[in-house]
C-alpha cells in the first residue's frame, strides 16, 4: 500500500507560521526572475560522434549534389556565387546553387557563437547562444480561440492582448512577434501595427516583419526611432524569422528580407519548417539532415551580406499522421530530432532555435499539455537558446488560445526550476537536516527546512495541489477553467511599461504616414 | 508568417492509397510492440561524477554516524549484526543500525544488475535492469475515479477493471500490484483477490501483497500453484514492493516481508517515499543522499538472507506546497532528482524503479498530462527500469483515474517510440528521397517514403490530430472524454487469457481454504 506511506499532509506553516510564510502570491518564484535562462543542467546529447558525422555528411552531400533552389533574388544569387557556389539557371528567376563540403561552415565561421538582442528596458536585455535560453511566444497563428468564445480569426486587439499576457509573465523574456495574425488590419499595414504594438505594450525584445522586404524595412526603421539610428548600427534589437520553403528551396521574398536584417545588422532564424513525409523524409535522420542542409544555406548569407551580423541557426520538426495526412505535433520522433539539432548546432557553433510548446489539439486539455511538454523538454534539454512558440500553441498553430498561453507560460516558469539543475554542496546535501531530530522524525521544523523554505521548489500559479476535499468545494474547476480566469486576471491588472511620449509619437507619426502612403491590400 | 509556410495538409492516401494505407485500427504500431523496452537512447546524466561522489559520501556518512532504526524484528536486526552493523538497542523492539562506509555497498555486490521475472505467459516475461525498462500501472490508490461517477472507494471489480485495461494494452509490459485498493473486502483477504485477479485476468507479471509478512507467503504460495514449486524455487515470478518508513526507519512487516521475498528467491522493490520537506531535506541533493542510504539499507537485507536474491533500488521523489504544505508531484525539482537516481543506481550496478506517471490533478486534464509527462520522461532519461506508476495517478496517488489510465497508456507507446531513438543509416538518412524529385518537390509519392510509411512516426490511439472543422463536427470533445469512451470499449471489447482449469481450481480452493481460515479484519 504504497500510498499509506505518505505521511498525513502536514502544514509546513502550523510550526512557527511567522518564519514559514511564503509570499502571499502564488507563482512569484521571485529566486528564479532572470531576464533570459543561464543553464545549470547539461544538454541530452541523443547521437554518437560517428551518427552526427554522417549526418553532416548527408547534408554536405545534399547542398553539393541537390543544391539548393534560389527564387527571384539575383542579388542573393549573386552573393553566394561569389563566395564559391555553382550555379545553374533552370528558368527565368530560378538558380540552383551548389556548394562543395564544408564550404558554408567555412562562411558561417564569423557567424557570431552568442550575441546580445536589446531591449528598450535594458534589464529584459537577452543573451542568444552558448548556455543561454530565452522563451517567446508562439508565432503566426491565423485564429485565435478561448474557452468563452472559441476559434475565430486573430484581430489585433487579440495581437495587443497577447503581448499584455507575454508580457506580464515573468516566464518568458522575449515578446515574440507575430503571435496572432491581425486579419482585420490590411495584409500591407499590418506588420506596423504588430511592431507598435510590441514597442507599446512591451518592454522586452520582439521579432519583425519579414512577409516583404520593405516590411522588414519598416520594422528597422521603427527600432531607429525607438533606440535611436546611431544604436540601431551597433546593436542587435529586432531580429526577423525567415522559413526556407522545404525541400531545398529559398525564395526571393526570404532571401530579400534576409539580406534587409543582416545589413542593417540585425538579426535572423533561419527556420526549415520540416513537416516529415511531405517536405522531408519520413525517416528522423534525414530531416534532420535536410534540416542542416536547408538551414546553413540560409544562415550563409547573412554572413555574405555582413560578416558577423547574428543568425540563428534552427529547425521546425514535425511528423505526420500517416493515415490522414494530417500534420502532427508533440510527438517523440520530432522530440528526438530536436536533441540531435541541438548536438549539430554545437558543432556549427551559431544560436539554436527549434521546438516549442507544440501541439494539435484543439483546446487545452490533456493532449495539448501532454504534447507540449515532450515538445518543450525536447528544446530545453537539446540546448535550444531562443525557444518560439514557448506559449499559446494549439491546433497545429492555427490557433493561438489564450488559456494554453497562460499554462504554457506556467510551465515555462517550471522550466526556469529545470533549468537550473541540483546544486551539490554540503548545504543542500542536508545531512544535518536529518541529524537534527533523527530516525522517523518529519523535518518541519529543522533549521534546514527554515532556511530553504522560501525558495525550494517551484511554486505553480496555475495548477491545483490541494486536497480534493478543497478542490471540490471550490467547484471541481479543471486547469483549462483556472487558466480561464487567470489570463482575464491578468489583463484586468495590466499596466503599460512607461514609453517616453515624444517617440511613441513619433512612432505612430511614422505608422500613419506609412499607411497613408498606400493603399490597403488584402492579399 | 511561420504557419503559412506550412504546406496545405496534404492526403497520402491519395496518392497511391492501395499501398498508404496504414493498419485499419489507430493506436496499433506494430513494429513497436516488445515484452519490455531495450532503450536505444542514451540515459540523461545530470550530474558530474565529483557532485555523485559527494552524494554518495553523504549517503555513507548519514548510514555510519546517524544510522538506520529498524523496528520489531529481531531477525533482520540479527542479520545486518552478523554482517558487520552496529546495533545499538533504543528501546523494546527498537534498535539503531550503523553501517561502516561501503559496507552495504559491498554487501549488495551479490545483487544482481539485471534479472528475469517470468510471466505465466513466457511471451511476456520480462528483463528488469541494464538497458530494460518495463512500465506497470499505477499503485496503492484507496480511491478510484472516472468522468461519468466521480471519485470513490475503489471495491475489488475496479481492481479486475483495472487489471483488465492494463492487460489489454500493449504499452504496459507488467500487471503491477495494487492497481487500487479493493477496500469491499476485508483488509486480511484483500491479497487473495488482488493476487487471483492478476493471475486470472491478466498473464504478464506482477506484484504481491507486502502489508503483513504472511500475505507476502500467500501470494508467493499462490505462485506455486500457478508456476509449480520448482519452477518458483529457482525463478523469479513475483516482487513485493516494501516501502521504507522515510526519515530512517525501516518497520518490522517491511523487513519480515522483504525476507519473505528474498528467502523464496523472489524480487523485491526497496522504496524510500520522499516527501521533500517532511520526511527528507527540503533540497534534492539530501533528498536524493536519503533516498540512496535507505534503499541500500533496505536491499541489503535481501543478500543477507540470500545472496543473489533479485532487489530494485528505487526512489519515490515529491515535493510540497510551501503555503499548505500539500504534497506535489509531477514538480521540476523531483524530475531532476529521478535523473541522479538512474545515475546513482548504474554505479551500484542495481536496477531501479524511480517516479512514473506523477501528478497532483483531479482531474485528468492538462495539469495532469503536464506533470505527467515532465515526471515520466525523468524515469525514461534517467535510466529507470522498472516504472511503477506509469498508468492512471491521480490527485497525488489518493485516485486511481479511468480515463487518465488509458491516456497515460498512449503515452507509454509513444515512450516506446522515444526510446528506440533515431537510426541513422544509408536508409534512414534518406538522400534518395530529397534527390528524387528534387528541390520544391513533396516527398509523397517517393519510393522512401512508400518504403516507410508503414512504421514512421507514433500513432496515437487517442490524441485527435485533425483538422479543427472535423474536430468540430464530431462534437468537440476534450481528451478526457474520448479516454472516457475509450476505457469502455476496451473493458467492452476484454477477453480473459486462457488460464487452466485445474490451475485455477487450486488457486480457487487455496483462496476459500484461506479466507474460512480467519475472520474478516478491517483495519
Amino acid at each position: 500500500m504504497e500510498q499509506t506511506a505518505m505521511p498525513t499532509p502536514p502544514r509546513a506553516r502550523r510550526r512557527g507560521r511567522s518564519q514559514m510564510t511564503r509570499s502571499a502570491e502564488p507563482g512569484q518564484n521571485l529566486h528564479l526572475r532572470v531576464p533570459y535562462i543561464t543553464r545549470g543542467v547539461p544538454t541530452y546529447d541523443l547521437l554518437n560522434e560517428e551518427a552526427l558525422i554522417r549526418i553532416e555528411a548527408t547534408a554536405d552531400r545534399i547542398l553539393a549534389e541537390i543544391g539548393i533552389e534560389v527564387r527571384e533574388d539575383p542579388e542573393a544569387v549573386r552573393l553566394y556565387r561569389e563566395a564559391g557556389a555553382t550555379v545553374t539557371e533552370n528558368a527565368t528567376d530560378r538558380w540552383t546553387l551548389k556548394f562543395e563540403p564544408g564550404m558554408l561552415r567555412e562562411i558561417l565561421k564569423t557567424a557570431p557563437s552568442r550575441f546580445t538582442q536589446h531591449a528598450r528596458n535594458p534589464a529584459n536585455t537577452v543573451e542568444i547562444g552558448g548556455d543561454a535560453t530565452v522563451f517567446a511566444p508562439s508565432y503566426g497563428s491565423p485564429f485565435v480561440m478561448d474557452l468563452d468564445s472559441g476559434r475565430r480569426y486573430g484581430t489585433i486587439a487579440d495581437f495587443e492582448n497577447l503581448v499584455k499576457l507575454a508580457q506580464s509573465s515573468p516566464w518568458l523574456h522575449h515578446s515574440g512577434g507575430t503571435i496572432c495574425e491581425p486579419t482585420d488590419v490590411p495584409v500591407n499595414k499590418r506588420h506596423l501595427d504588430m511592431v507598435y504594438a510590441h514597442m507599446r505594450y512591451s518592454d522586452r525584445a520582439f521579432l519583425g516583419s519579414i512577409t516583404a522586404p520593405e516590411r522588414a524595412e519598416d520594422s528597422i526603421e521603427m527600432c531607429r526611432i525607438l533606440f535611436g539610428s546611431g544604436f540601431v548600427d551597433e546593436h542587435c534589437v529586432i531580429m526577423g524569422n525567415f522559413n526556407t520553403t522545404s525541400p531545398l528551396v529559398l525564395d526571393g521574398v526570404t532571401t530579400a528580407g534576409i539580406r534587409a536584417y543582416a545589413a542593417a545588422g540585425q538579426g535572423s532564424i533561419h527556420l526549415p519548417f520540416l513537416l516529415g513525409g511531405a517536405v522531408s523524409p519520413l525517416t528522423m535522420a534525414g530531416s534532420v539532415a535536410q534540416c542542416l542542409a536547408e538551414s546553413m544555406a540560409s544562415c550563409a548569407l547573412t554572413q555574405l551580406v555582413r560578416p558577423g551580423a547574428p543568425a540563428i541557426f534552427a529547425g521546425f520538426l514535425s511528423s505526420m499522421s500517416l493515415r490522414s495526412g494530417s500534420p502532427t505535433f508533440g510527438t517523440p520522433e520530432p522530440a528526438l530530432g530536436s536533441l540531435v539539432m541541438g548536438q549539430l548546432a554545437r558543432r556549427l557553433n551559431i544560436p539554436l532555435r527549434c521546438a516549442g510548446n507544440f501541439s494539435t489539439s484543439k483546446l487545452p486539455d490533456g493532449q495539448a499539455m501532454q504534447q507540449s511538454m515532450m515538445s518543450m523538454m525536447s528544446a530545453i534539454q537539446g540546448g535550444a537558446n531562443y525557444i518560439l512558440h514557448s506559449a499559446g500553441f494549439l491546433d497545429g498553430l492555427l490557433s493561438m488560445s489564450y488559456e494554453k498561453f497562460v499554462m504554457d507560460c506556467d510551465m515555462a516558469g517550471a522550466l526556469h526550476s529545470y533549468l537550473k539543475g541540483i546544486e551539490v554542496n554540503y548545504d543542500t546535501l542536508g545531512f544535518e537536516a536529518l541529524a537534527q531530530n533523527g530516525p522517523g522524525e518529519h523535518l518541519f521544523g529543522t533549521d534546514h527546512t527554515l532556511r530553504h523554505y522560501q525558495t525550494a521548489y517551484w511554486d505553480s500559479a496555475l495548477n491545483d495541489d490541494q486536497p480534493f476535499e478543497t478542490w471540490s468545494e471550490q467547484g471541481e474547476i479543471d486547469s483549462a477553467q483556472r487558466a480561464n480566469q487567470r489570463w482575464k486576471n491578468i489583463l484586468n491588472n495590466y499596466e503599460a511599461p512607461a514609453l517616453d511620449p515624444g517617440i511613441d509619437e513619433a512612432l505612430r507619426d511614422f505608422i500613419d504616414r506609412k499607411k497613408a502612403s498606400m493603399e490597403d491590400a488584402w492579399y
